[in-house]
């Protein structure tokens, strides 16, 4: 740490002054040293959740605590925080940061920039000699990518914020029917050793930096966006059921052709879903058709429906709508729904994003609120503790990508407005 | 061959004893034997064109040919010919016979009950002692099915009735990028050697036995089908390009859906070829949507379009509306129609239905007149030839599906009125 202590009543010209010391050559260096953990050809990453990439991410980033200085413990799931100490030990710490693993074949800043802008600021923060009163912690979550292998994700703060939930989260498995207890095992046993933290011992606030993930920023040509909610989350799975069949000889009048009632139904729920002002997200991502063959009549089309609202109402009514729409659509065909996932939304209010538009407004930057259509780590935190997120806009709102990208001035001003931020909630 | 010979001039009481010498018993095990080869666990048969189970079928027929005497000839395409001679050698042949590859998973029946029935009609014939003036051959065509991974079919009939398509077709290639040039060249390394023969070396006639593949003989309880003619094939493939994104973050009115736009064209299209006729053919078989994944919005949807027939007028006005009807439906996003295959309507008259129609009065079974909406290797072989076609049921018209399936008392029948067939033919 520092040498220098300045006062826990940081005034206004040396959170500024602060805020010069996010050192963005330091954030890019360390953002391409992550980003060659896992690299790909097409330059993305692909650091799958519990994978030895993910471990070796890990590696660096207790690296880098400990060449500062830094404490750093880890609770059972794998979640290490980073700490820097304030000038009142017993009270509970603000938590900053996101997740290290990515989607297969992902990008450079989905997650890890949370982390890296968190690690930054507490340098920052160290850097300007200032003094708070609680302490300052930056985390890695972990598994928060785990949908595209095990269904579910932010595994790492749902066991931190609810560990009645893990007996359940142990038993889930991947696609190559690996539980993720085992998974867990293997990505621990690689891992290097810090102090233990029991589950859910309390954050006094948790504030978030991530990539929008989406476009609104960049279209409004904003540099900060203040997240105002996650939305609820809800997924099905549409399985049609009709009979394979010539498709040269099989009359229109007795075919069960799959396709043909999957676009029904998809066509149906398109106007249920349809929002004029443009709230609902409604989408089918996935559609699979078999036998897939160009002269045979598909004898069966599974689709699925991600569907996000702000709502509990909107998500609760439209939700349950898409099993009624499926039967009414389904022509001659069988189909069967059933839900995959229903997370309900999460408001973030109070003292959180009025800390962070404080921040904002004091560096003068650009700004909007804004939900975020994707769960972040911060929908689960937040059943424990105040929370809130800081957006930074991303090339396109292309995510889950390799092509995902941010400009480094985007990445700086995020770690000054978070590091302003997390210097007056310390000093709460 | 059988030693006793009869005069050329069989008369009515010596077909009607060839008839007899039809051994169902024979020809069940020869079924059974063939189903053996890529027999899958529901009951069907995977014996994809050019595969070792595709030279194993063709292993096991020549077997049948060595055993019996029969002589064998094949062509550069695989194409195989077992001959029974006639009196008169100098004579063309009169050919009969189908394929012995599938579609995947696809049934016990397609294509091999062809080979059967020719194979068992030689043998009958041979029992039977009759001599006919013309020799005659069952034929294996190469490749039929090929349209599942190779988007056109017929390949072999093409190639033996035009070998001035031969280039073309050689570097057509698979789902898995090989040619054809490549695939054949795999297939006859694997291949039992016989004498040559050169393509388009002349036929005097050529009959095709098939299941129906199709619900009208079983509907009005027929059991034979005289094929008046090959319905007209266009098919077409339908590439939809949008911009993958994220689920949750991207609002509708920024979205370029692929899945979106490929429904709504697809639904479009169902519009214009809607047929209270119940004539047309339209089926989108293959749906193939990338990323593919539950959260991330469809940036490609790329789907196939098969097309039939019977009239060239309607196949034509309605085929080139697709592109412009995907033009006008694609939203935001870039659509690209391209046709994959373009065949004409064949209609079987003359020699070879009203031969089939004599058969099947004098055997005394029930019959009806219909056109194919499959595609046949008689609808190449008819370009050289006069052709004809004899249809048997099949369960419910289900086929290209493993529970494709015909009884044995209609697979008997369709071979004796094609033995009777073939043995007035050869007397011509």
């Amino acid at each position: 740490m520092g040498e220098l202590r300045m006062s826990r009543n940081a005034n206004s010209n040396s959170l500024q002054m602060m805020a010069g010391h996010v050192d963005q050559d330091r954030l890019w260096q360390r953002h391409l040293d992550m980003a060659s953990i896992g690299a790909t050809a097409l330059g993305g990453v692909h650091r799958l959740p519990f994978s030895k990439e993910d471990a070796e991410s890990r590696r660096l980033f207790l690296s880098w605590a400990s060449a500062r200085g830094f404490g750093a413990e880890m609770d059972d799931f794998g979640n290490i925080f980073v700490r820097r100490d304030g000038t009142e030990r017993t009270l509970d710490p603000v938590v900053s940061g996101s997740h290290s693993d990515t989607q297969p074949n992902g990008g450079r800043f989905d997650g890890i920039y949370g982390v890296l802008a968190a690690f930054e600021a507490l340098e920052a923060i160290d850097d300007a000699g200032i003094a708070t009163r609680r302490p300052i912690e930056a985390v890695i979550w972990t598994a928060e990518e785990a949908d595209a292998q095990f269904g579910v994700g932010c595994l790492g703060s749902q066991a931190y914020a609810n560990p009645s939930k893990l007996p359940k989260l142990m038993e889930i498995r991947n696609n190559r029917n690996i539980p993720v207890k085992q998974a867990l095992a293997e990505l621990m046993e690689d891992h290097p050793r810090v102090g233990h933290r029991a589950f859910k011992s309390p954050i006094a606030y948790y504030v978030e930096a991530h990539i929008e993930q989406g476009p609104e920023l960049e279209a409004r040509d904003k540099t900060i966006g203040i997240v105002t909610a996650i939305q609820g989350h809800r997924s099905f799975k549409v399985q049609v059921t009709g009979e394979a069949g010539h498709a040269g000889n099989t009359p229109e009048r007795l075919r069960k052709d799959a396709l043909v009632a999957a676009m029904q139904i998809f066509s149906e729920l398109r106007k249920v879903f349809h929002d004029p002002s443009d709230v609902i997200r409604f989408t089918v991502g996935e559609m699979d058709v078999v036998p897939n063959a160009m002269a045979v009549i598909p004898g069966s089309a599974t689709f699925t429906i991600d569907f996000r609202h702000p709502e509990p109402e909107a998500l609760k009514l439209l939700g349950d709508k898409i099993a009624v729409v499926a039967r009414d659509n389904a022509g001659p065909c069988d189909v069967k729904v059933s839900e995959l996932r229903n997370t309900s939304p999460v408001a973030f209010k109070g003292i959180v994003p009025e800390t962070i538009l404080k921040a904002v407004e004091n560096l003068d930057y650009s700004y909007m609120y804004l939900p975020s259509g994707a769960g972040h780590d911060a929908r689960y935190i937040a059943e424990m503790c105040p929370a809130g997120m800081i957006f930074i806009p991303c090339w396109h709102g292309v995510s889950h990508n390799e092509a995902e990208s941010a400009t480094l001035y985007d990445m700086t001003a995020g770690t000054r407005v978070l590091a302003r931020t997390l210097v007056e909630l310390a000093n709460l």
